[in-house]
């Protein structure tokens, strides 16, 4: 078991330490704050029910969460040690040298934004701008900055917790985001200072524009696509002149002063205060879970991120003797106005174990972009408990009869509590996926579906409803 | 039938004559372009894919569709006309001249990124600044400028068609969205010139950060969540300072000479030039799709806007004599690697039927706030028929028999062709939310059920599985 000691406890640092947790590391965090434990408690609440919710596999058990205020403790033995303190640089070289001196030669990532890799660095440690963005547990992004080797080793490490590292190829001050959103934000201050727009207008203008683009393609991309047919090149020389216009006041920065903080906390009250922080932290990763879950869709950005991290998760497995065809956590968009998971999402799990099951016997994406595969053509489902956000459910698959171009499935999903949830009959056919017509598998396939229900006969079943004459086999 | 008149058929007039189009209006599209109906055509095939998937009901039939180049011929009983001419003022007021001298009264908004309202405004007719987002069919914002009268009637035409306008409190250069999406593109530019990033690297950085942030909750809210419990006014005194930090480039603005774009082209083609921009549409469509889906969960941002917008579009009706319970379009991201729907979205498609069935026998949103519902126990689903991603389905619902706290639906789904693509058989039980057990219904909703069954009851009906004698009522 690898351990990550995470040194100060703040937003940033619950973020990681919920990260690592959730990806199986002992988490030990130090910080002298003794409201620490429930601080990262709260970010772990709302990590375990969202991060997990990106996956369709089980994340592996959580590791053990301990918390500390000495120093040495926390480090002693951790491969990975994240640096979340103030941004003052003595405060964290002092820190860089005390940790040199209990856990040398590991890595020091240092969450800063503020400073370059090269005014943290001192001699006795490796430390590399390792920069997250809130929530750290659900956003893959990481900047690193700093020497190439550590760079690289950190950069495994970032990918294996399911991040996505952007190496800098520059030392730049405030790295590539931040710049980014500080124009936006000297913008945005400005409005509210020339009463342009209020907060709230300036939130919508936002997220029901070029936010909704930039989630999934970021700028270029976008702009390549206003293009058109015409191309990229042409479209940039139309659009260049405009650089000139007078579209903004960033040549100019407003003075925060008290006046504008006023307006602005009174504004955001308004548009935002009848909801509280946790209420809004969890709209906000329910929303971002939507959000990569569609991008999973189409193997993009965020969502590509998250299936590259899933490959790599263990399957498989037995519960009660039977094989664990598919394991998962439930995400909050499978629940409905009933206050439980909705009817259709335990179809949609139960369609992912008769995926987990195809692949044990061969069927598996190569077999499929061969051109056969299995169509579903009669299902019962009997609903036996409520299963909630947040459940995890372990399925497990019986293979009742299997012959010829056919076979009849049993899945029986349970809830994490051992309760039995649902049982799902269902009735595939094997089917030429070119001429969408029933044809026989291949024979290795019918082979290993044959070992599966001799191995499978013993076990009684209930409540079987159609049996292995179908009607309709097309 | 209302007439939308769209003067210029680029990429943004095409997209107008989408949003409108599908909405149920008439448009006549005016461009001299021979490859206008092409082009227009285009677009259209990509909004008919994506705007409906959004919604969970039918929109309504979509209008006619003309072209023209005579502008006296489109514009006629138009009762919008929008203006998408290149960004010529002359251009623009003499389009705006004969406008008013073929129809008069009504409202010309124009799509203009460049021109106040102020500088387009003529004599004779009400122009308006109504700025889209591409794409027009998806985007909700539209940024309105010009006098209040026609602002306010422009507003209600707009809502109507699923649109959010956001009406300028103070006439400004590039109105609000383009001075933030211009700000970040200046950043980028000198990005790429100083070697700092590619566009892929920049493009990662937004889309794999506050990109995904930025499309539900735009700035503030954002930081008032990271402000956390301290209050976003301390958290605004805090970043203050960084404003005058050398964190950006914005204080000068980059030449976009020949060597800056062709960079930016070659950078580009290695990042997305394996995609036509056609391929790179559907994806940021279906992306787009995904993520105002998921803030429908929310009830917020885009999916507040659609859900307002859903909420006004008719329901009901009868086919084969048969209530229709539910009528929508198939999203792309409810198919499957077997490029068809997968098996559990027929069973959403019934779980959408069934809860039609509810509010017509008076289980709607207040009853269920009462703190009563059904609940499913028992379901069989047969699968006649594939069914594609833009299909559009229209579902009945026979009531077999109620009794007691039962109640057994049989669903069929049928395909816009006419086929019959499955049967859901159904088996719910009335339920008391607070203590999760079966219970009567009120005697009112009783008493409609029965009036179903026996206005059902001549009805055949085929592979009833379930029947009467659930094993489970817990």
């Amino acid at each position: 078991m690898s351990k990550a000691a995470i040194i100060g406890g703040g937003v940033i640092g619950g973020g990681w330490a919920a990260r690592f947790l959730l990806n199986g590391w002992d988490v030990a965090v130090c910080d002298p704050d003794p409201e620490a434990g429930r601080k990262i408690g709260e970010v772990l609440a709302n990590a375990r029910r969202s991060l997990p919710a990106l996956y369709d596999r089980a994340l592996p058990p959580e590791g053990k969460l301990s918390f500390h205020t000495d120093l040495a403790e926390a480090v002693t033995g951790a491969r990975w040690v994240q640096e979340s303190v103030p941004e003052r640089l003595e405060i964290k070289h002092q820190t860089y040298r005390e940790i040199a001196t209990i856990a040398p030669g590991g890595i020091i990532g240092s969450s800063t934004s503020g400073f370059k890799a090269s005014e943290l660095a001192i001699d006795e440690a490796e430390v590399v701008v390792v920069h997250p963005f809130n929530p750290v547990y659900l956003l893959p992004l990481v900047e690193l900055s700093g020497p190439a080797e550590p760079c690289e080793r950190a950069a495994a490490i970032l990918r294996g917790i399911g991040m996505r590292p952007l190496t800098l190829r520059k030392e730049i001050d405030a790295f590539i985001v931040n710049r980014f959103q500080e124009c936006v934000w000297r913008e945005a201050l400005w409005m509210i200072r020339d009463d342009v727009a209020t907060t709230a207008e300036i939130d919508d203008a936002i997220r029901l524009s070029f936010g909704l683009r930039w989630g999934q393609m970021g700028l270029f991309e976008t702009y390549r696509i206003a293009g058109g047919e015409a191309g990229f090149d042409s479209y940039l020389r139309q659009f260049g002149p405009s650089l000139s216009w007078p579209w903004s006041k960033l040549t100019d920065v407003p003075e925060l002063d008290e006046k504008l903080v006023a307006a602005i906390c009174a504004q955001s009250d308004e548009q935002s205060g009848s909801l509280s922080i946790r209420e809004l932290e969890r709209l906000r990763d329910d929303n971002l879970v939507g959000f990569i879950r569609a991008l999973r869709h189409s193997r993009m950005a965020a969502g590509l991120t998250v299936l590259e991290h899933e490959a790599g998760l263990p399957e498989g497995g037995e519960h009660e003797g039977l094989p664990i065809t598919s394991q998962r956590q439930v995400p909050v968009g499978w629940t409905d106005y009933n206050g439980h998971m909705n009817e259709a999402h335990y179809l949609e799990a139960g369609s992912w174990a008769t995926d987990g099951l195809m692949r044990m016997i061969g069927v598996d994406a190569a077999y499929i972009e061969g051109g056969h595969s299995f169509f579903t053509v009669d299902t019962r489902l009997r609903y036996l408990a409520e299963v909630h956000a947040g459940d995890r459910l372990t399925i497990t698959t019986q293979v009742l009869a299997a012959e010829g171009k056919k076979m009849l499935l049993f899945h029986r999903i349970w809830r994490g509590d051992g309760t039995l949830a649902a049982t799902i009959e269902t009735l595939q056919v094997h089917t030429d996926l070119s001429t969408r017509r029933s044809s026989l598998p291949d024979p290795a396939v019918a082979a290993e579906l044959s070992k599966l229900v001799a191995a499978h006969r013993g076990f009684p079943v209930e409540g079987v409803a159609i049996g292995f004459s179908p009607a309709a086999v097309h």
